[in-house]
């Protein structure tokens, strides 16, 4: 199966898949056996030799990745045939140390524990590029504290609202973000629960070699044992000690589907901010004009929004294939025939799209262009209707609210309808009603009712700050 | 719209559409008004009376529940109607407070507030059931700590293990759900943000106020006062502060949506095991036999599964509808055109079932009959093929890891075609190859085969204790 | 639980509610309790006279609501307490009718014959309505069909188009959701199979009536009899034989929510489009200004894009509940306990969701007003870049494909930097490569390069007139 | 990216992902560029001799994949960097050709047209797959007619089915998934539209070409010409011609969609019941036993049912993943940002998953092997429980069926409390109320039961047998 990409703009030329292919999985698996036998041989579970010899085997030379898959149809999982070519491999660098490969372990321990390390890694690298994103998201945040442009609600003008802003409401979401990649990372569990969760073959394997150390007087409690070997194997691998193990408790990957929703969300919300502020009729942001980037294969002017595009595609994407983790959690028995197996590839899609995204928005967010001239220039398309609410607020007291309402209504569509300025259609209904209003041209100004945009960009710098010390 | 829930078995009857129909709805949209106005008037935004006459008048027969309804195909929201219903509550309790209903407000603060209220007493609730369901688990797995049964793996038998192992797994999946119930319903804020998230009309009528003030020299900051204007509501109706507006950060609601989606899968299992425990063949455990329940219009004999069935009904329904919220985290603007009106039904729907799961889980947990009896008789169906993975472990040694795991696969076959029993076949072929194996009956008893369920079970009542303490 | 649709823009005022309310489910029913009784009748299965007392009873008020609700949590489903009540109700008309209500039915003929009646109501009614919207888009089609506008890709002006292009691509999708409701409809099955599909139960009081009319010298075939039972009862309702019993067969579920994801789907494509028109900075097309419809709460000037607000919101939430629906079809055993279950409300939801969103999307259609100025104006706004690929076409002849893409690249590059005409920097381009371009300001003329827009435009109005001849 | 599979039990090793990787995707949008050139050649757009060399040229050997990939993360598509790979190959072969390349065309034209191929040979190839699997469970229904075994409802015996009535039924299921492939394969339209769907470009240079043309007296209508090319196309390409650019009507897709959902729900309901009848205690049927097949990495007596796990690990996979193409349908503008770039892989994931279902589906039902003896034993299990319906039926007309529903249900669970026979506390029950029932022992034969499920299965035999037909 080749796949480069070609299909996948969510991730295509990021770097994602790499964290997450089949060569990728297998170091994992290598390195969990071997973590294992490590903590094993500790233990004195096993022979210390034996850990050496298959830490020297356990190298992806040693496995044939084809044969693998061929067994994932005979077995509807591929570390059956893993093991027996890893017993082979460890066979060849000391036959003795074959017997104690994958001791007293379950195809779901080693499968699982390498998935805990894809999602590691992988939600490491999302954590890192959401963080470069934060800081250019923060960058326009300050740079446009108090930059005015059109707020734009249903699709019409609303109020002013500052380019500042909108800039700290992305950052606030991929703080929230990144919150999430972190809590569900900090929890991914190393699996070690044997066959059915009881560690039982562990344990024998422990009672075996405890009557052997016995005799020599070496002998400690099978049982602490046994119960200490999740934690030893979880500190060499860098992942968490599970309090049961978690065959039937699928929370540490639906935790890691939702914090990629939660981060493609995020993003999504950026790029499609990005995608309507950079239409041709608005023009208020663009993407970093780069020869290549955006062309078109037919149309010489395009300057196509390409990361956003990325992005948003991601968005689109994600949840609903991490829709199929949380279809996992509520099987039945030790291990289900399916709801296990249907996690593997939807997990790995999910944190190949989630990096994608975290990848090429922070390269969205370093590399936009922003147009204040056109913001400036937007504002006034409405001829002053998009600070009708501040007049509203002004004339209120004055006219009562409900009179208020209705006669900025009707100014604004005769306006609108005539082309004509508000601010003068309103200073003449205002003289005729014999209404005195002070500065009607000051109020128009969209600059001056932009609320506490300021303090509250102000409040989310400081949430980023306080983060990062963290 | 009639809908008492006949055709809703995940929630009919357990109280939780109560909690957030549109009566519930219409409570948490007066509350939040009220708690403006009250926090306007602490701040001198408004004056005092206003509030008091906006408290009184805002009950719910003052509003005209079908005409919001209405409303919601003219303008897109229910609190345009509801507002101008309220307004004229208000004229008519006293004419000089109308004014100052709703006053620098929006549709969304309003309406997200109230859902934001929603959610707090329905997570309230579920968190009660599920610790309620928890209680019982825990004494479920604290009365069958050593009780033996079959583990089963892609439907078959695979080794033994404790029912106090299987209801500690349960055990543990709630804990999970309550946490994630908890972290989500802290973190509720309250909106005030004002048309575009600027608290640019609060802000402005504070001013306006405070000039009036500043006359009387009462006057104080009116930027501070709007920014602290979230922090009052929130306090009064006992919701969090948010960092900035959320219209466009909707991270709070599909973290509701995600503890959700923990929720329904984490019951799901609980109900999923149950299910296959119950069937006919296998008889581990039944609900309890109360005349009517489980009754069929049909077949006098029957006694179905029907909580366990509710619970299942419920973790297929939530996640895909929870997935809604997720698609409305990336949206355009300031507020979108459907993204944010898409989340309302199915937040409310997430609730509803969410809510319905957890009552019902409760009752399950609670009156769910266990059969030792028949685990014990199915423990003895594989005539000892259950415990070959202990003979495989103390053969290994002898044999090697290949030739006993292939030795054990012959004798099972064998035993299995014939109907034999495994340890019988095993003994003539250890003879046959002339293998001294100690103690082949004994190793075959599938109580002694448990491996540490029981500190296992010991370990998730201590996390449960220690979580109740919080 | 009161539902009035406050929460519910997708169909709140739209008479969608209506169709799928629990009255009109128990309507449903008892007209598929009255069908089954009367084609027993009819094949001397029970008396005509229980029949004739059957339909007399089987009235709404006969029933009580709320119990049969409170009998979902008591067995699973609202039929077993609805089937004790139609007795109670038939024995007060006719005590010895009572014998022969529901005889040898079950819940699942019941509920899924009258669901399937629910969907066939609304099918109908949605098909009315997409063809209603479908007349009003070919009005546009028609009288637009060669108004050019900007195309757009990627947010971006690309090449010319025409409204008539648009508007006829919104109608294909119309028609496409026409045809694919239609074929729903006309599949949607009766269910009478008897507790597990066999006919068995109906089969067997055949078997004894039979018995009772060989003696009276009126037998017929019981086998044929009761393979007939369900095309009688189809008959009386409208509905079409099955083959075989479907209660594991669910494919016309999923093919009433398939056809509803291409509904919403396709009327969601014009609320797209809609919303991109109508954004401020566009303006080409608006919704009608109607009083009151589109107001915002806050703010004076506010026309919103309603009705394409409420089909975005319908086309966001039917897909992912719909999915429900084919996560059931996977079901184990002759009834699955959750996998029907979970069915029930989110087809209702479905439903009610797309009969929403054909009226509103009608409504839309219909209403929606043109300005051909606007597009105008836009298509000069980039003062020509947006027909350079015709130039292209017209230079790469001359200049080579990729020489002349590179130049024009460039030159529209220019020309947006500076605010410069294309056509004037070109001119001076190509004078200075000395190539001669004969019509340089006719090539720039976008309404001479829309292509086959018309004849395409023809073609769909003529499928449409094909499909209403149907 | 390395794929093989090994992460993927929904398609590993069934030759599905052949059909849509990298390289198949490739050689189809090389098909696609071939056959546009040589349809232009035909309607004298281009030169013949450049059709020629085109053909000669577009070779994989041609194209570096790993460019392409690179491109997408340039450009949003790969297209744009595999017309300049392709124009570069064709201009070494004929200087001149290249400039009539991809002439007229645009990036979606090419790739909608490949992903088009994808479809029609993966299609044609789960066509022929189902119907292998049809072929299998007709020959289980026919050899089972008349098995007779427990119908299951609720997880509890229910009343006795036969086996063939269920092969009938799972048959009926994947005939509807035959129809539904075969209708959507056969509507799949080749993309030939232009930037933005009128054809400008396509026609501009047809225009020029008949401008050239007419000089000669070869001149033809040059708007004919444009619409006939994309049936020209079509016809090269196995493709079927759209009434309009499919651009933004993407039902064609959401078709492929659906159509793969109901194959993989068919499917996956034929897994779940296999997976319940394979369980340790029930036992009624069993995948082949073969050498490795079912095998567990750490339990020797372990025979899995593996390839009922594979169909349901797709039939959890694919709905989900799908439901992105849906959501795809309801976006903006002539080509959106995101929309249809988020179609890509979902569209191959989901190919790819139902091609592995439906050739583990063809060879489950080849080899399952069916064990009428134990269904038998089952159907005694309960004692007569099973046929109480039956009894009930007989007695209903004596008792009224009130009162045998309930002596019914006291009898049998008596008679489960007991561990006794219904049939016997039955016997000893009327003869207590004085009730003569005339063959009690025969009423309790389960194989007496069964309704009409032979001729149901002959009905669907029937329908099987006139598909083929077709």
């Amino acid at each position: 199966m080749t796949d480069h990409g070609i299909l996948a703009p969510a991730w295509a030329a990021t770097g994602a898949a790499d964290l997450v292919d089949d060569d990728a999985l297998l170091r994992a698996m290598l390195a969990t056996e071997v973590a294992l036998a490590e903590a094993q041989a500790e233990l004195d579970m096993i022979p210390a030799g034996a850990a050496v010899a298959i830490r020297a085997a356990a190298v992806p030379a040693s496995i044939d990745l084809a044969a693998l898959a061929a067994g994932v149809r005979e077995t509807a999982n591929p570390v059956v045939a893993f093991v027996e070519q890893l017993t082979a491999a460890v066979r060849s660098v000391d036959m003795s140390a074959a017997e104690y490969v994958h001791r007293g372990s379950t195809s779901q321990d080693i499968l699982d524990t390498a998935l805990a390390l894809l999602c590691a890694t992988t939600l490491d690298r999302i954590a890192d590029d959401l963080l470069a994103c934060a800081d250019s998201l923060a960058g326009h945040a300050e740079r446009h504290r108090d930059t005015p442009m059109a707020g734009r609600t249903l699709t019409q003008h609303a109020v002013p609202v500052t380019f500042g802003l909108k800039a700290a409401t992305w950052l606030h979401l991929v703080l929230d973000a990144v919150a999430r990649v972190r809590q569900a990372r900090a929890a991914l569990p190393v699996s070690i629960g044997g066959a059915a969760g009881t560690l039982a073959a562990y344990h024998q394997y422990a009672l075996d070699m405890t009557w052997a150390s016995e005799a020599t007087g070496n002998g400690s409690d099978p049982v602490s044992a046994t119960l200490r070997l999740p934690a030893l194997v979880a500190g060499r691998l860098g992942l968490a000690e599970p309090i049961l193990p978690w065959h039937g408790i699928r929370t540490p990957l639906v935790d890691v589907g939702a914090s990629l929703m939660v981060t493609t969300g995020a993003l999504g919300k950026l790029a499609a901010d990005v995608l309507v502020l950079s239409r041709t009729e608005v023009g208020e942001v663009t993407e970093e004009r780069v020869p290549g980037q955006g062309a078109s294969s037919a149309m010489p002017q395009k300057h196509n929004p390409v990361f956003a595009t990325l992005v948003a595609t991601a968005a689109r994407q994600l949840p609903p294939i991490a829709l199929v983790l949380f279809g996992s959690m509520s099987v039945e028995d030790e291990r289900s025939s399916g709801g296990w197996h249907a996690e593997w590839q939807p997990l790995r899609e999910c944190l190949r799209i989630g990096a994608g995204a975290a990848a090429n928005a922070a390269r969205l967010a370093e590399t936009l262009q922003v147009s204040p001239g056109a913001m400036a220039a937007n504002l006034r398309l409405t001829r002053g209707a998009i600070v009708t609410e501040r007049v509203n607020a002004v004339l209120a007291p004055v006219l009562g609210k409900g009179n208020a309402k209705r006669l900025l209504a009707e100014v604004t569509a005769a306006a609108e309808q005539d082309g004509a300025d508000v601010a003068g259609l309103l200073a003449i209904a205002l003289e005729r009603e014999g209404v005195v209003c002070p500065d009607v041209p000051g109020l128009f100004d969209p600059s001056g009712y932009t609320g506490v945009s300021g303090p509250l960009v102000d409040r989310v710098l400081k949430h980023f700050a306080s983060m990062e010390e963290r």
